[in-house]
């Protein structure tokens, strides 16, 4: 028997196939012999509803293992270790049935504001793409389809089923559709979820600019699209579009209003062929799933969470090697996170986990009686509402065991409904009452060690004060082991930061135009978003982007920067680990054009390796710049330029810690334009064609115009400055100016014949 | 006989009608008698070609009186002093029979590195369009007519003839526009330029929405709109536009073109009409101007231009009140600003001063041979190139001169080939060489006062290590004598800032956006321009907006605000003059809504009054601020919108020395919308009249969703999480969702009656 397709349907089948069954699975075609699939939330785990299909969709899902979610993986800078998590989740899914996994996210976080940023890798591309890429990878594994989500610019939550996200092209493709395009290319996802938001007014759902022009045309995706759950505006648009499944079912309506747009001439048959076909091939690879034994092995994956978990854990400051810590201390555990942990966000990501560890428990695990504790603050606020205690009672106590102890940890955490899916933050500060504890605390007891839980950002406005902060994010449900793990030092941290930890809100890049208004946001910073923007205004930083410490130091020689024939750059640098610990150092590459034409950032990252170096070793580590990925986006030519010239190229073990800086020179594409009457004077000077032949045939004029001896040079103050005004001045406004002795005519005829020898030389 | 008319015309003579006969002025129609008139360069005096009308228009041109260019007299924020200014300049051209003196230009200050800031009043819309309308008033009391100009959202001189300034609704209406339209309403100045650039891709010369639509439908504009000098890019669609008259002269070129148009009826005839009529009606005014007695009163004008200068200086600091200069110091004057003084800027601008005082004349006429004088540096850079002496030489000297006196005055200053039209700066420093004399100065004498000239804004690194500065900008021809006046308290310094003195060029809101690329400008800050940026950002700032002090000083008292029947708020205060010198105060009335709906600045500047107060003497001042000036431009009804509820009235000294600050309640316009499939759940509930109705019809649904029960709520941090994120639900998506049980259709019938109940009852 044949595969089945589009062509095997009448009419309604098609439609049928292009909408959900209900909330999570597709509808089947017995004729054909066409199943149902089901698709289910992630993205670092699964969350399948308990009860089975039906169509209360949100109910509590069955159990599955709770990895780190984006936010702490992503600190691991690790494909590796992404793609293995990934696996995992993979086979948890195929034990349940599940076709495909409702991730990776990798939306840019573009604000610290955003409330679902807990799901998301970075402020920048390239992060974002490699390790959503790396997800993909480790899903796919199994046989299991990922849905690339939310494509695209849909960045914050505030009125995120309306808002247009407003961006300039440069921005949208270099900052919002790079990762995407990195992670379709790359790793083929079986599916990409579209937004619900609009980007420059048009819906995602129905933009056939992005979901075939950008996303098939030019990337080369030959998978599924999906709604984003309710994301559809007008269905026949959407099929048009690109937009092949609607999700959850419309309940027949817009299958109907499909058929109907048929039927009426208004939408191609063949547009529905395409989408069923896609839903058919879906199908089909799922179909292809191998075997896979269950049950689930509850440990291995428990285990495997708590090692991603220790890789995500950043150590921000550890002044005077106060960690880890040593045997025998007396340790002071504070703070209600360190029994109550938070290890996830809100919302359709929400797992129900195999089971959790608390940091407090396994601290004690290790250390036992040497482990004092103190609420010090309810996880939601001040005081603990159950237990009667007031705040004061709770601080109180917090002091009393802090300073009987050789050390304080002080669990500290963003209170859960301050984030996730729906609505975003309107502050980056932790709780007040968490900051009095911490600040009684460090008084009582200097040797202090913050231990951060948050899915977006906080404000540190206690960096100074404390000799060690450890970032952990949002951990997973083995995030309790993991701390303990590196307080402890079983785990050398290695984790560093994909997103800037700002010294206020208002100098974040979005602050003004976030969250938007009226249905409207306008990504006014461009291209600076994330340390693209602290690094070009040159402004303070509590942590740059990149930074992350370890128990051992490593040392950097001097980076090496060769040009392959293909004009991509091979970057090698000895790395030394020259401590006593062995360790991970996450090797980043940054790389920018000395001087451009365009707005771009004083560096971007364009490669990182996280590499394992024992103590006292050293590796050379070696990574590759793509050419290509020198580019920026030309709106002159709608495409990829990279502009020729001396780029620096800096070795870094953050975006702030620069270890080597290297100037190359990079063979740039040349964008050489005919010129028009619209063409400045400047324009024609500079064209390496038409310009010499123009400027000939003119003559005098630009003398005529800035001679010293001229009318128009007198109201300017020399004829340098009369040169920089006359460089803007379109030649076909020339006509009706001093000096000027040439018709309209005569310079369109000169024109057309310099772009006639560009033709006949191009 | 009657008026001439467009209807006594040919369609040939009309569509000549519609550009210039040469460089400068209008074709004359002899057959009916309608001779051509003159217009000039301005704005802050006269610059007519000597050579009368040919067509090399840009020579050197009559000697006129040179008065403070925009940037120093906007520092007087004081309409009187600008209209005798304007009447001044009237009366010059009216002595040269010249028709229309070209200005003023109101520009915003967006940037500091526009090349033409010098030409432009603010950062702020307000003080740029009262001072503008000041301006226009002065000029046309004498029978002259003005052009308003650059029309519009022209703000560098970059790539000026083509860029667009992609600006969003709200800052093109409350930044870009406001001052156009203050102007316009409250001066009817005869003509309006348009500017050369494009303002979101279309050109100014051919905008019919800018050009019609606002100028003329919503402003009320009734005079003639004239191209910006080589602005027309397609005639057809610029007449089509409204854009009347054409210069320079296109030679006949387009004329034809006009004529081509109207036969082929791609160009209604009538338009042309309009045009011409328009052309008739500008050169009958001009007729009107009475009779002017010659020759000018050179003398006279020259001390206008003096006393407007002194009014122009804006007195930063005054540590230890080093100034007023006593009788009897022995004075250093270090700097060659004092004797080669900048007191305009270039391009179009440029007078030719009927003479010029130079600082140091004038304080040797005063303090004779107390004053000592040492260059210092060269006016264009280090070294005094004709002198032969290097910048160690000049720096020794000045140091010798400093450190013999009782204070060192400075004049530091921007060489004139820095800043100029036709081009931008590329940074806001004061030159290396200068910087370092003033260094010595310094520690030779540290009783040292820096005069500075500029006609943009400077970076002001030596502000915490002198006691005094004086920020002189750019003060026409009568400026050394003006500064002689202040230095030694013969005048009272009295001028603000209408810019903010950043700390760093990157602080600027433009900053990453400025000047654009590939023919864009992203208006990325929005409405955030000046200082209303770097209040919202908190950033520090080295001189905020609307600071400037006196040699006396001056208390305020509680500030009342009362609310006309009309709405408008009538704001008084007590100012008390407390030191012993007679001076002037810049009251200052900023207001903003307490909580908005909108990105909103913290505040903004709503009233301003310059008051002279006699040595200590209570004035008991009053200032109006309109209703409408409360608004914000909805971009939902595309119209000014005042937000009903508290705004906070600040009565201030600067924008950063508030002296009282009252919260009144206002009215606000009522914005009611009828809901439609895409408004959210949270619109419905916010809903006055369909809410309640659609609310209840749903029913339990929203209970269903967000009940502690229910199986969506399990995602969800806590009841309130799950409101938040369902109001910002569309309506129209819920189909599908968990615990909706209605149907898109009963949806669609209960918002269909809920709006004809509110037509029913608006």
């Amino acid at each position: 028997m044949t595969e089945p397709s589009a062509s095997d349907l009448t009419l309604d089948e098609k439609a049928s196939l292009t909408s959900g069954a209900d909330f999570w699975t597709t509808k089947a075609i017995d004729r054909i012999g066409l199943p149902s699939i089901m698709m289910t939330d992630g993205p670092h785990g699964l969350r399948k509803q308990a009860g089975g299909t039906d169509h209360l969709g949100l109910s509590s899902s069955v159990p599955a293992t709770c990895f780190p979610p984006a936010v702490g993986i992503g600190s691991t800078f690790d494909p590796q270790i992404i793609e293995r998590v990934g696996a995992a989740i993979g086979i948890e899914a195929a034990i349940e049935d599940v076709a495909v996994v409702l991730g990776p996210g990798i939306n840019i976080k573009r604000s610290p504001l955003c409330g679902r940023n807990f799901e998301y890798f970075s402020e920048d591309p390239m992060v974002s793409g490699i390790l959503g890429a790396a997800s993909v990878r480790g899903v796919q594994s199994q046989g299991v389809g990922t849905s690339l989500k939310h494509f695209a610019a849909n960045n914050q939550e505030f009125d995120r089923m309306r808002a247009s996200s407003d961006i300039d092209p440069r921005p949208l493709h270099e900052i919002y559709l790079r990762g995407f395009e990195r992670v379709v290319t790359e790793a083929q996802p079986w599916t990409v979820m579209c937004s619900y938001n609009r980007i420059n007014g048009v819906y995602a759902s129905e933009d056939p600019w992005l979901l075939t022009r950008v996303l098939r045309d030019d990337w080369g995706f030959d998978g599924l699209v999906v709604s984003d759950w309710g994301a559809v505006n007008d269905r026949v648009a959407g099929v048009a579009a690109g937009l092949d499944l609607e999700m959850p079912s419309s309940g027949g309506r817009t299958d109907a209003q499909l058929v109907a747009a048929v039927r009426a001439g208004e939408l191609s048959e063949s547009v529905l062929d395409t989408a069923a076909d896609r839903a058919i091939d879906l199908v089909r690879k799922a179909a292809q799933r191998p075997p896979v034994e269950g049950p689930l092995d509850v440990e291995a994956h428990h285990e495997l969470a708590r090692e991603a978990a220790g890789r995500s854990i950043v150590l921000l400051k550890n002044d005077g090697d106060l960690l880890p810590l040593g045997p025998g201390m007396r340790i002071a555990v504070i703070g209600a996170f360190a029994t109550e942990p938070r290890f996830q966000g809100a919302g359709s990501s929400l797992i129900n986990p195999t089971r959790v560890d608390r940091a407090l428990d396994e601290l004690r695990a290790v250390a036992g009686d040497a482990v004092s504790y103190a609420a010090g603050f309810g996880v939601e606020g001040g005081a603990i509402a159950a237990s009667g205690r007031t705040a004061e009672d709770l601080r109180d106590e917090a002091v009393a065991t802090a300073s009987t102890a050789d050390v304080a940890v002080v669990f500290l955490g963003l209170p859960a409904a301050e984030e996730s899916e729906g609505f975003d933050r309107e502050h980056i500060d932790l709780p007040a009452a968490q900051l009095a504890v911490l600040d009684a605390v460090i008084e009582a007891n200097p040797a202090t060690v913050v231990v951060l839980s948050n899915g977006g950002v906080v404000a540190l406005p206690f960096a100074d004060r404390v000799p060690a902060i450890l970032e952990t994010w949002l951990l997973g449900q083995a995030g309790g082991g993991a701390v303990a793990d590196v307080l402890f030092g079983t785990v050398n941290p290695s984790g560093k930061l994909t997103e800037t930890v700002p010294v206020r809100l208002e100098d974040n890049p979005s602050f003004g135009n976030f969250p938007g208004e009226f249905g409207h946001v306008r990504y006014g910073e461009g291209v600076l978003v994330g340390y693209r923007w602290y690094d070009a205004k040159g402004l303070d930083v509590t942590f740059p982007f990149g930074h992350g410490l370890s128990y051992t130091t490593f040392s950097y020689g001097d980076a090496e920067v060769s040009t392959t024939a293909d004009g991509d750059l091979t970057v090698t640098v000895d790395v030394t680990n020259t401590g006593s610990r062995d360790g991970r150092e996450i090797v980043q590459v940054y790389a920018a054009p000395v001087t451009s034409a365009v707005q771009r950032a004083p560096r971007e990252l364009k490669a990182f390796s996280s590499v394992a170096i024992a103590a006292g070793q050293t590796v050379s580590v070696e990574l590759v710049v793509p050419r290509a990925d020198l580019a920026y986006w030309d709106v002159r030519v709608d495409r990829w330029i990279v502009e020729p010239g001396a780029y620096r190229v800096e070795v870094a073990a953050s975006s702030r810690d620069i270890r080597s800086s290297v100037i190359v020179e990079v063979e740039g594409d040349a964008v050489v334009l005919p010129l028009t009457m619209a063409s400045s004077i400047g324009d024609v000077v500079a064209h390496p064609v038409a310009g010499p032949i123009v400027m000939e045939a003119l003559g005098g004029l630009m003398g005529g115009l800035s001679g010293a001896d001229s009318s128009a040079a007198s109201m300017m103050p020399n004829d340098e400055a009369m040169e920089k005004m006359m460089a803007s001045f379109p030649i076909g406004r020339l006509i009706g100016f001093p000096g000027v002795d040439v018709t309209y005519e005569q310079i369109e005829q000169l024109l057309d014949g310099a772009n006639a020898q560009l033709a006949s030389q191009t």
